[in-house]
């Protein structure tokens, strides 16, 4: 069995509302930053996984965000697996 | 002038209490996954910056997330830039 740590971002879906995104884009400007466009506001997790090899730990970190981690009516992920060294 | 997309991990410091990751690692074996450890959840923010180099670019988005993005008391960031092509 080895181990791996699962970098997981959910971001929305193009066209579903982005309030958090638009309330940053809009703040930025009067902070001086006038050269900022598409600003967007997503969950980024980070898990660790037992797995006996990258196939199997990728397919259930895949399995968990689309039952619990993310809402795929609304929201998109892509995950990215690293294998612990140590 | 160039354009950078900028992808910006939002963490909690090492010791501050994620309830969010508390949460998703208790939901977990109730679902059948008790191969898994150490959720931590964050946010994560991607935006686009015009900037004349990279450097500059660079520490625009580091002083984004000191004055607005992130709460550097409770909080770590990470930044990931790459250039756009078109």
């Amino acid at each position: 069995m080895a181990r791996y740590e699962a970098r997981i971002e959910i971001t929305h879906l193009p066209g579903i509302l982005d309030p958090q995104g638009v309330t940053v884009e809009r703040a930025l400007p009067s902070l001086g930053y006038t050269n900022v466009t598409r600003v967007r506001v997503g969950k980024s997790i980070r898990l660790e996984v037992t797995a006996p090899d990258e196939a199997t730990a990728r397919s259930q970190v895949v399995e968990m965000c689309e039952r619990l981690l993310a809402n795929t009516v609304i929201e998109a992920f892509e995950i990215h697996l690293a294998e612990f060294a140590g």
